[in-house]
């Protein structure tokens, strides 16, 4: 059984605000008399599901393109987090979900999943605490996964969050569709483009039933 | 071990002939005071590694986001026809390099593979025949890659081999980088980007030792 974690891509997808708009427009097409269709596409970099790369927020970090695909396929571990009622996550809400240690992957289904599918931007959002960021890096976590478009609290104009976990080299994924994920250990299958020294790419993501 | 299979993304990196460049631009910048790195892209749907969907050739045929994610993964068998002098690949050239019928994901890897790092556009790439179009879907092989911007010779400019393929729904994986991948078979996980009803998508693909 595939799990496709991917949010579709599509004019009018919600985006972060004021990064670009996703455009999607025919370059070449059959109704037209081509012998083809072709599109054009125009997006940020951290656009839909994404990966952050270390550069988005460290000056000279690196870039999407040298992130090892070691990291980005293997065991992962969805956590739910769906009972929690914290706006941010705690390393006891982590532990309470059964956290396993084992596994280096981690994706965290909160209640924003209720928002897969809402186009609105949502400031509201669930996302990491500082706490559980420093304990995860502890916990030697060299992915994790959310299913909104960012890590961090929405106030967090300072990025400290995707600093701490960035400057260690941790993969960070967002923008998961995790709705009707079960809790669980899965084989992951994180594709960002592969776009060189970019500080993101969107990117396809896969879980596979073991 | 993983292989990346993936054409790296720049500008300036080979194109179609007439698609769209690659473009890359900063939408905010740390260098410029910013609080984080942000690029906005601009390409096309058949830039660098990319799939090619059935509406690419047939009018209303089924968009990228359409392919089954169970088609995109799964075991996959790389075929060595460096030995082959023809240009375009026939069905005996397949069977001689040990075509496995059981492993219905078949990539081709040709003398194509020595353009693999080259930023210029190759007319005289080796590319699929007709022949051996019919004869893998009679076969019933559901995905084939190549290491070149496109499976059709470049003189088809009605796109025979393209429509025969996606009109059976075989996906069609191009511009492949199979240089230093060994024959055999792997794992793969072939990841295009999950745009909406689009004529194709640039995609991440790895494949994995088994």
């Amino acid at each position: 059984m595939i799990y496709d974690l991917t949010m579709p891509l599509f004019p009018g997808q919600v985006v972060w605000p004021n990064d670009p708009e996703i455009e999607i427009a025919p370059f070449s097409s059959i109704s037209s008399g081509d012998a083809a269709d072709i599109s054009l596409l125009r997006f940020g970099t951290h656009t839909g599901t994404h990966i952050d790369a270390p550069s988005h927020v460290l000056a000279g970090g690196g870039g999407v393109d040298q992130i090892q695909p070691e990291k980005l396929i293997g065991p992962a571990q969805v956590l739910d987090l769906t009972f929690a009622q914290e706006k941010q996550i705690l390393p006891t809400t982590i532990r309470q979900a059964g956290f396993c240690r084992l596994i280096p992957r981690l994706l965290l289904k909160t209640k924003n999943s209720q928002f897969a599918e809402d186009q609105r931007f949502h400031q509201d959002y669930i996302a990491l605490s500082i706490e559980a960021a420093a304990w995860l890096i502890k916990e030697e976590v060299f992915l994790i996964g959310i299913d909104y478009l960012s890590i961090e609290p929405f106030d967090n104009a300072d990025y400290t969050i995707h600093r701490m976990l960035l400057s260690q080299q941790v993969v960070v994924v967002e923008g998961l569709n995790l709705r009707g994920v079960p809790a669980g250990i899965y084989e992951l299958f994180c594709a960002p483009l592969k776009i060189v020294q970019a500080d993101g790419a969107p990117a396809r993501v896969f879980l596979r039933s073991l």
